[in-house]
């Protein structure tokens, strides 16, 4: 079907102006580093700056796009997800959690700013982001849904909390496949779906419409999430930005230590099919979604 | 004006009652030690109930109270506080930041569960209170408006992390009286006045209600912090339940160390009667209040 991709170097433009307006949106809703006390203003700003991919905040706007044409100040609620995601960064890197010194190629933010300012950086883009959504333009039952959705996804209970506590309890044990699956589905996945959810959301999704994405989310927050354990397997610390082979030196729970990497790759195109089967419903409308789908899967670092 | 205080005894038992509410509002509002992954809810729920005194929920039911006088669900905000409130203590305590080994006279979170799950433990009772304000019963617009407020009074500009860095920052440097004023007033003041608005809202407040209750809030807020430095100063380890003494060995800008003793106690009796004042308006309906700022600025440990 020609209808559902468009060519390469247009998606790759339409992908740079999306991180473009998020990167905007991100400028406008965290505080300038004049602000009063810079220090923390500085830290919060360098870990958004970092060179992230946005991936979060695009599948939002498009999962807003695939439901209305028109949805003003969609970018609000996508940056606060971005914020979510940074700060889990940030506590992961830690020296009492993974205790990484770099991430996408630079320093983390504890090696730059001290553990201290690097502890309430995370603190201060997670109680950022829900202000963000508490002060947005929406009518007030969106607004308190999207809360919803972005604590329940940040969370303990199958959320990225959760999944970042399973996934540290998990070192140094036998991997065990219901065990791996859950820190999957609540350490990465979790925050995915709530990215399509919340765009859903916002655009004011049917029932019906807000399943589909969901489902959608879910697959793909998997494959996202198999795809990286493979990269860290195959590829070499430069090409990642980070250390390479952390998670087999840390005998993490990962896809490739259960199933090896070939068996994990193919997981993640079964995931990728069955995201692209949820995306049925709405036609046309999913074409950015589905060239997102295949990004994902096929990334190299 | 023998209308405007009630016994002590009615007045004690009354708080015993409002804090025995509150621990049964955050046990039901908290996941439980069995839910997945355990440890996790029990480093949060460790810290819930570590023996608080319940002060900022106390002052949301208060202010509720004086504004109707039937707030069925107010509980939920009022336990949204004290999750903020002891997940600051939680990361507050860490090694990187204070250095705590005792809290109430029980060892702190992470030294008990490590840094790792303590660090975690905070993140997580952040992000649970911005979840219970998300799915408790009130209007939309109230619901939103509370998200708004919590997410200001914690956050960095002019909020408690804002505070925390500033207080940071002061460490061994000379107290200047400005910034002193920054540090109590973002630190724990934000959060205490947030309490009071917080009851307000839910409660339906008209705007000068709303008003005169947070201007209560600001200087009861102050009292508060007052009376604490004090308190480090001139209280024993045991009484305080934890280190005694440690601002001044850490350097920390605090009211003693600007003003000395005495004059810092007739400062917090000023706010005192300036927060008793601001209460004017609600006249017999704000007894309760009157009591809490009396209780705050007279307690011992």
């Amino acid at each position: 079907m020609s209808s559902s991709v468009s060519s390469p170097a247009l998606f790759r433009e339409r992908l740079q102006s999306q991180q473009a307006r998020i990167d905007r949106a991100l400028e406008r809703l965290t505080p300038p580093e004049s602000e009063y006390p810079p220090s923390i203003h500085q830290a919060m700003r360098y870990s958004l700056f970092a060179g992230g991919k946005r991936i979060r905040p695009i599948l939002c706007l498009e999962a807003a796009a695939a439901v209305s044409d028109a949805t003003p100040g969609i970018e609000a609620p996508a940056s606060a997800l971005e914020m979510i995601h940074t700060y889990s960064l940030i506590h992961d890197d830690l020296p009492a959690l993974d205790n990484d010194d770099f991430r996408r190629g630079k320093p983390t933010c504890h090696k730059v700013f001290g553990e201290a300012i690097a502890i309430l950086a995370g603190d201060a883009l997670l109680t950022r982001a829900f202000q963000v959504v508490g002060e947005m333009e929406a009518p007030p039952e969106r607004r308190i849904a999207i809360v919803r959705e972005l604590a329940q996804a940040a969370g303990t209970v199958n959320g990225m909390i959760g999944g970042q506590v399973a996934d540290l309890e998990a070192e140094r044990k036998p991997v065990e496949e219901a065990h791996l699956h859950y820190i999957h589905r609540a350490k990465t996945a979790a925050l995915i779906r709530a990215s399509l959810r919340v765009g859903a959301i916002f655009a004011g999704a049917s029932d019906s419409q807000l399943h589909a994405l969901s489902r959608f989310g879910e697959q793909i927050g998997l494959a996202f999430q198999i795809v990286d354990d493979v990269l860290d397997v195959v590829e070499s610390s430069a090409g990642l930005g980070k250390t390479a082979g952390k998670d087999a030196q840390q005998q993490k729970a990962t896809f490739p230590a259960l199933y090896g990497v070939e068996r994990s790759r193919e997981m993640a195109r079964h995931a990728q099919q069955q995201a692209v089967a949820a995306l049925e419903p709405f036609g046309e409308r999913a074409v950015r979604l589905r060239e997102l789908a295949a990004l994902i899967v096929e990334r190299s670092a």
